[in-house]
């Protein structure tokens, strides 16, 4: 019995999104995501999310049509996108924004990874569904019954600027009584036992002393801090020897591999990355200067939840731990994150999420965080139903709008006009 | 819809094998396999292969019954394996059988992985028969629909030494006139393209001789020499600098990662391993010192078949080359080999099998090589049906037997009373 596609459906969206900052600005009100559709000739429906901005928007829009027709193979799906891709006149990948970006370099082969991670788990769902499995055993089966996520705290303001501008209730959070305060709602509601803290955005020492009030709010939880590579190489040495004993890992204290190198030596801290090894190209120079302990792997960046898997086995050859890092998402790809981290045998850390800071979703059973973990489901591929009308209400916000990518600097400007993206080290 | 196995059967048998000569000796008349039956709560049978020499049984059979009750995940499969193989009580891994074998290293975390691939295996093609699916679909899908293997030449006496032993019309081989003859049968009867010869059996240029004479018969077509580990460096590097040019890879010419990266130093010549590099743990050292250009996969090595996805992953990050090395084996495993080898993007290289060797097999409809190559099946699991009168006939040969491993320095013995395993480098 083989299976193939009768047609394969990209729809942007606009998706709401609060005011949380980082080192590059702060997150837009609304912001793109892409819904990957693949419809099966047996009018199956497998479902993917990826980014929306306008250069993996212009991947996806051009490779969907050659899906038509296509098995549900996705060992080589990364070649057939990226092969696409070079010919998809994708624009905007400068040096300029290569050099700020909160991914690391950006260059057209990861965009095509993330795109190509949309399809992947699109025809991974598919196919579950045909087979009427789940999508963790076409991964070789769950090693666990529940993934541990961890609380994502930001520095944020109450609300955007612009009347009129999605709203919640969170409310500011700039100082450690607001972090504090953030990280226990975040505890009273969904359970979570680690807590990550985007950082990059205050002053370094500034930072540090939310770290500590959570350490002394929630002693002996695992605490992480991650700066976006905002410091400078003496600076994350100072952060280190600080927090050394308090946090389990520092995410990208400074950017670079040769930076991030110097660090790791002079440091008994752990140090994670998802900016200076952010495809599998990046590995083999990083691995070999000892630049980073974890890799915070996102099927996104990787190519998908089968490269999350050969990035689980470089790690574990080299004795490098893996974590999961998280971008703005809704339920399908907390789904597949889901699914793919049971499959990861010694995935030793509480992955992240953006999930609570999203008020919107396309699923008709957004997730719920209990005891910070979401149970691996056993229903057929990722085990979410897409929700149409929110499809179209979303879709429909997208094409009434001139959203079509995400700025955060942009955003940042319209309450400080002279903001520009900070060069690094920034402190 | 989730699956659970009922039981688990293992049965040793033994196969005629030729009197084929290596480094370390001559084939035996009959060397052990060990078969795996998976047999699913809905009696759907799913089938494995691997080693069956008394240290690979003992803990198959200790490990068998602990699958009754268990789902078909295999990714927590080699450590399953390996907490049940320290408490097996295998003996015989001692440092003596350690410096000599045709294996490199040997030790008990290998010895479970070469079990693991047995029931990974079994499982697998449970899981594909269950769900209708080729196990290449549950591997994330072929990426070509043939897999070409080469013609694995052998330096061999033209029959064992005892009366009544197992014979076959192929005749002796021991000079270049010899090879080239039974390459020539090779290339008539299954069209192989590629050539590989055990090597270690004569004089370095002796061999070089051979290689030559095939280079004049079958002008361009890839060629490698596999030594086992038996040259010096200098003489690995004469080798080389006589085979440049002529030879697609040198394999295991010397023996250890240190040597291996002293010959790479010295020859633009590939050189690959299935000595040095034989499990995950040896990977960091040897890519770090560039010792091996092409490791030669082998899923009863490395712990099945998503280890060799795994391996192979590792291998593309560090630009490191993939082949696929072959022990005496049946079909059930050539199946094995075959499906995983068509969802390997960038295997360059034909695959080893010594399958042209055997004359028995445990499947009704033994595979048959055409071009060189086996087509991809899409039948569900492996797309092979056990025989079962084989299977009953084969162990009967097992349990009234003596023979319980294989020691090609015994049976070189037979003939040569003074054999010893020779001390490394012989040459």
């Amino acid at each position: 019995m083989m299976f193939r596609i009768a047609e394969c459906r990209v729809t942007p969206i606009l998706i709401e999104d609060p005011p949380l900052l980082n080192a590059q600005g702060v997150h837009q009100p609304y912001t793109p995501r892409t819904i990957v559709e693949i419809v099966t000739e047996n009018g199956v429906v497998g479902l993917g999310e990826t980014y929306g901005d306008a250069e993996y928007l212009t991947v996806a829009e051009a490779f969907a049509p050659r899906l038509a027709g296509a098995g549900l193979t996705v060992n080589d799906l990364g070649a057939r996108v990226a092969a696409c891709a070079a010919g998809a006149g994708v624009t905007g990948l400068d040096a300029a924004v290569n050099a700020g970006g909160l991914r690391g370099s950006r260059t057209l082969d990861k965009v095509a990874a993330s795109v190509a991670s949309g399809f992947e788990v699109a025809i991974l769902d598919a196919l579950g569904r045909e087979l009427g499995v789940p999508v963790h055993q076409l991964l070789g089966g769950k090693v666990r019954d529940r993934v541990e996520y961890s609380a994502y705290l930001f520095y944020r303001w109450a609300r955007h600027p612009g009347p009129g501008e999605p709203c919640d209730d969170w409310g500011a959070a700039l100082d450690p009584e607001g972090v504090v305060a953030q990280a226990r709602r975040m505890v009273e509601r969904y359970g979570f036992t680690s807590f990550k803290l985007k950082g990059g955005v205050l002053p370094p020492f500034e930072e540090v002393d939310a770290v500590l009030a959570l350490h002394d709010t929630f002693p002996g939880r695992p605490l992480r801090l991650d700066p976006n590579g905002a410091w400078s190489v003496p600076t994350s040495l100072a952060v280190a020897a600080r927090l050394e004993g308090v946090a389990e890992y520092l995410e990208d204290p400074t950017s670079g591999t040769a930076g991030m190198a110097e660090v790791a030596r002079g440091t008994s801290l752990p140090l994670a990355t998802n900016m200076c090894v952010t495809g599998f190209a990046e590995i083999p120079e990083a691995f070999a200067r000892n630049a980073v302990q974890v890799v915070l792997s996102d099927h996104h960046y990787w190519g998908g939840l089968r490269a999350t898997q050969d990035l689980a086995a470089v790690c574990r050859t080299f004795g490098v731990g893996m974590s999961m890092h998280s971008n703005t998402h809704l339920g399908i790809s907390l789904a597949a994150m889901t699914q793919v981290a049971a499959t990861v045998p010694g995935l030793r850390y509480a992955c992240d999420t953006h999930r609570p800071w999203q008020t919107e979703d396309v699923i008709t059973r957004p997730h719920t965080f209990t005891d910070g973990a979401l149970p691996v489901t056993d229903t057929p591929g990722l085990g979410v139903e897409l929700d149409r009308d929110a499809l179209a209400r979303l879709h429909r916000r997208y094409a009434e709008s001139d959203v079509r990518g995400r700025d955060d600097a942009a955003a940042m400007r319209r309450v400080h006009p002279d903001w520009r993206t900070p060069d690094l080290p920034r402190w």
